[in-house]
């Protein structure tokens, strides 16, 4: 099958490339953590970006196009966004920095996430935690931390603990706190990406919160490979175009989690 | 005055071998983290001990007492506690495995805090964090992240996160909620010794929890030392005889924070 190998050989060409390039950006990040930064509200004044996720984004568009002129890009600081669409073979999905709060005030856990899709289709994701030197990433089989492999580890509601949104935790949004209530606790972190980080290495058995598409992009491929589902609480897939309400859990729980998520 | 520089002699020395006690216990907890738990409930579901928490509480006290046979001990898994009492000459309170949950779901988030008090008056505090090697101490005089020496960083509310327990923040209690409103938002860890951490390293401004004396000693001694004041939400200060709704915070910004905070 010369085409099939042909497809996974490109396909590796562009994951050791994004490994390359988040790891760059990463580095460039922990070099200037203790630069000044330029702050602006975006929406509201807990809603803000740094000339550093500028700074990120732009490197990073800029390899990308510079290896693949003709792909697409979806990146969470462009003011005028690609529409997410099953039809672009080639698509990449960009949060130059998640968790940017963290970043200005703890200038700690905030992660770099690059997703890659071909015709609708995840093909790989990365998240680096770049204060822990932490790398999330699977390529079309496997998760990996690092070096090492990633294997699910789910334990029942019971005993585990969920990574929430702190709006939907307080205000039972979705029945949020009604499942809670089912576990060990919560815990919030003010980071997808490091949330997703925590639930890869089965710190949290799933995750809850309102989040835009580069926000769960790359950890929902990597849950995947894990045996992770990624839904909206209406139970659909994300739609990738606006803000949602979603949630990761392992798709074996599905059942009993549904018993306590509401739309 | 040889008095007191005697005394303080006598201060470093139980300091430098706290150090050394907290690293063993700490280096014994990490290599023995993939090995299988003995996991008891407490007082419910969710209040839980293991093996290793009644372990690492003999090794430190047994510590103690061949070091200083006659200095007293207030440690968290004792079935009869000692009753905190400013006639002490030389009290530690100790808690051995602090964010016990962290420590059975994640093995990540858990630390052991070392408190010295002489006459009811807090000498220095140790918070190890385990997995990241912090090491959280006080001389008399000045806080430590293992060398570093740590400087207060206080930002205004509307700049700043804050770390809460997740009861009281959703139940407002203590209008924890309604000051939580001034700030870019609330951090949920599960875990006193983890979030003192934050709050220590400028991470996070404030911390309001429910807590019991070995999980706000060492915290509240160390903080001290930058600035920071402890105090129960009726503005005293906390009794050190059971749990108690406690916050810390800069001592600075008491007159803005209490105008949120309400018994």
């Amino acid at each position: 099958m010369p085409t099939n190998s042909c497809q996974e050989e490109d396909l590796l060409t562009r994951l050791e490339l994004a490994k390359d390039w988040i790891r760059d950006a990463g580095n460039f990040l922990k070099e200037n953590l203790t630069e000044p930064l330029e702050i602006t509200e975006k929406t509201r004044y807990d809603d803000l970006v740094t000339n550093f996720d500028h700074e990120v984004q732009k490197m990073i568009v800029k390899n990308i196009l510079h290896h693949f002129p003709s792909d697409k890009i979806l990146a969470e600081e462009d003011n005028k966004k690609l529409s997410f669409d099953e039809q672009i073979p080639h698509l990449w999905i960009l949060d130059p920095i998640d968790g940017t709060t963290n970043f200005i005030v703890q200038k700690d856990n905030f992660a770099i996430m690059i997703a890659y899709y071909e015709f609708g289709v995840g093909k790989f994701g990365l998240i680096l935690n770049v204060t822990q030197d932490k790398l999330y990433w699977c390529d079309s089989h496997k998760a990996f931390c690092n070096q090492r492999e990633l294997e699910p580890k789910f334990s029942p509601l019971r005993h585990s603990l969920l990574g929430v949104n702190s709006y939907m935790y307080r205000a039972n949004v979705g029945g949020v706190l009604d499942l809670s209530r089912q576990t060990l606790g919560v815990r919030i972190l003010g980071s997808a990406g490091i949330s997703y980080g925590q639930l890869l290495e089965g710190k949290i058995l799933g995750y809850f919160s309102n989040l835009q598409p580069w926000d769960y992009a790359a950890g929902s491929i990597i849950a995947e490979k894990l045996g992770y589902i990624t839904l909206t609480l209406s139970g659909e897939k994300p739609k990738f175009d606006d803000r949602e309400k979603v949630f990761t859990i392992p798709k074996m729980l599905l059942p009993e989690i549904q018993k306590y998520i509401k739309n």
